[in-house]
């Protein structure tokens, strides 16, 4: 039975076949387990029915060294992830006191009192070892049955974090015995897939020790490199890492921002704190994600000032100085404006830099000289500021992306180059 | 035949599985065949390999009316879901010239030329109907094979989502001639799904024509009802869904806030809309998302007059007008802070409404007095100011979501009983 698959994933849920709600474990978990050596060959998404679950993860058992079961340990009816997985293997559920005992404390310890619903919670199958539970009422369980490990988890993402981490990834170590593989992640942004594999795909064709893939998304394309299995040379992996990190900087800097994980917002907020200078921005379309972005870093008040969002005319007069002259000769959406906005925020609030946009978000709004998706994004520093005139396409949500991810490249270009 | 699964949905792609990206296919699907009266019994990820999708297309088209495959119809060798689903339908790939004809058409229209590598693109399992594409390269495909329908997409969204419109459903309902399923939603805020159980759950326990379930998030709960398979009788549902919006109006007034779709922030977007008033607003720790999301539902402009983040104290005090005095004597995270902030923007844009909020959001910054999580929140209106204090639990994120919210509901709360 050596070839077996390594994990599959079983998700429990009606609501996520019913379209209530995205799943987010397979995610974690593939990712997770990849980085200890250990690959995800399946996942499987089933209803909150006994049957169903026996079904497959009677299946899956056979097929796979471990078997992953996430949701359906709550305490309702509707809960029947215990019972499912307890048919699936042929044995029945008992008690366990251990665990009612923690279930009860954890009532306790909120002011609250578990009801006879919850003694459920502490029932498993037979020849299970108890996984606990510290952030919630439903604790796993881990059991062996016809050389599959089935262990089975709670449905609330931050309780499968904690689980995975305390109780799984352990055990998932000691039945793999595996080396952790590499994953190196290089960020481009400006520059769609199919551009981008025209301008580099053969350089990248060149690499031996990964296997390369493309992710892209609305405004940046990653270029993912995974170690390939059998490649252990760890000087070879650095080399050839190394390397690319060394052409892309050369050849493709105006687009490369990033080896690594840091999103692009996270990118210029480093190289502001360590370049002790400081930003402002004044927001329209975006309406505030600029800001949401960088806020979103704990650390920011290191270097943000502050940040307008002058939907209205009168505001951006008001609180950034625009002219009323400008508005009225140029209009909101124009090169003038967008350019008093970025001087208007730097200078009241003292900054080494203000950002600026202005545009028409659609899906309403567009003339036939302004259309929808129309933006004017502007950097301004001591010196200079610089705007370019964009039309995004997409949805107003695309749009306001693409402004927000468009002005800060510029910036990025700009503490890259000074 | 007759107990075969409505729909099961293969996802092909070795990124899901390896957790470089979350699949949004199935929540789409879900809930979209829902609608049409047909349900996803089941789910299935697999990896871009020949022999697993034909293993998992071959079994599951015997166990389901129809199948719906995802991913993998691109032009590089790694996309071989048309080699792995001809494989587990027996069958070969043969070459469709009038397919061939629109890619090539696709890219002339974009400027490019269609090279050989796409002419894979226009190779389809025996016996298929093609399933055009205007949004990409890649069409897909519906094949009858042994009792089933497998109906195979490509994977990018946008292009899943218009050809499964135009395509797909137009043989789900001839395939089911299902009526449509009624779904309906009640949303809560600011109250726990155990509260909500404990509070409202008899009076749901009584709910007949409809399949009652709970949908918590990080702020708030749904609750959806999905009409019963056999509860056809309009009247009943109509009248069922109407004694419960009254009831939840009536005893949960607070708490309940839409029957329907549209976030807290849409349904506060139509209020201030229909009553012909502005909003200004002040953010500190929440850096900018309570516009971002209010912006994010197009006609904002007509009543959001602008916001301020102001992170720095400084800033405070130039666009805000809060007092040096105020905040050296009870500091930047206070009852008297926050009334300035509030009062501040809507005196300075001359708004019907004023926000505002300051806080710690953590997860550094917190002190024995101020711990992380600590927030005030506040609503300033012509004739008075509500300032609240809460102390959020969970990451950065989660205070900051609650805090965007919570200052919300309190405009909410306003705005229904002015």
């Amino acid at each position: 039975m050596n070839n077996r698959n390594d994990v599959e994933i079983v998700l429990v849920g009606n609501e996520l076949l019913m379209g209530e709600r995205s799943d987010s474990h397979l995610h974690y978990l593939g990712r997770e387990l990849l980085r200890n050596g250990v690959g995800v060959a399946r996942s499987h998404t089933v209803s909150d029915a006994v049957d169903d679950i026996a079904d497959v993860v009677g299946d899956r058992r056979s097929k796979a060294r471990v078997v992953i079961v996430t949701g359906g340990l709550g305490p309702t009816p509707d809960d029947v992830t215990r019972e499912g997985v307890a048919k699936a293997l042929g044995v029945g559920l008992e008690f366990d006191e251990p665990s009612w005992d923690a279930i009860r404390r954890f009532f306790d310890e909120r002011g609250r009192t578990a009801t006879d619903v919850n003694r459920r919670q502490a029932m498993f199958p037979a020849g299970s070892e108890v996984l606990p539970n510290p952030l919630g009422t439903a604790p796993g369980f881990a059991v062996d049955s016809g050389g599959a490990t089935v262990i089975v988890l709670p449905g609330p993402p931050v309780e499968v974090h904690h689980m995975f981490e305390a109780e799984v990834i352990p055990r998932i170590r000691a039945i793999f015995q595996r080396e952790p593989v590499r994953v190196e992640t290089f960020r481009t942004i400006g520059v769609g897939e199919s551009n981008l594999r025209e301008l580099f795909g053969k350089r990248l064709d060149g690499i031996t020790n990964y296997r390369v893939s493309y992710l892209p998304s609305r405004f940046s394309v990653d270029i993912v490199l995974t170690e390939r299995v059998g490649s252990s040379d760890r000087k070879g992996l650095d080399e050839e890492a190394a390397r690319l990190e060394r052409d892309l900087r050369d050849e493709f800097g105006n687009y490369f921002y990033e080896r690594g994980e840091r999103s692009l917002f996270h990118v210029v907020h480093d190289l502001l704190v360590s370049r002790r200078e400081t930003l402002a921005v004044a927001e329209s379309l975006t309406g505030g994600w600029i800001s949401k972005r960088f806020t979103d870093v704990s650390g920011s008040s290191a270097y943000l000032l502050g940040d307008v969002v002058a939907y209205a005319d009168e505001t951006k007069v008001q609180l950034l100085g625009v002219q009323r002259d400008t508005l009225e000769q140029f209009g909101a959406v124009s090169e003038e404006t967008c350019t008093e906005m970025a001087h208007g925020i730097r200078h009241r609030l003292g900054a080494s830099y203000g950002l600026a946009t202005t545009g028409i978000a659609g899906p309403t709004g567009g003339t036939a000289k302004k259309p929808v998706g129309l933006t004017y994004i502007g950097v301004s520093w001591d010196g200079g500021c610089l705007v370019k005139r964009q039309v995004y396409l997409g949805t107003r949500d695309d749009v306001r992306l693409r402004a927000s991810h468009g002005v800060v490249w510029m910036l990025f270009d700009r503490l890259k180059s000074a």
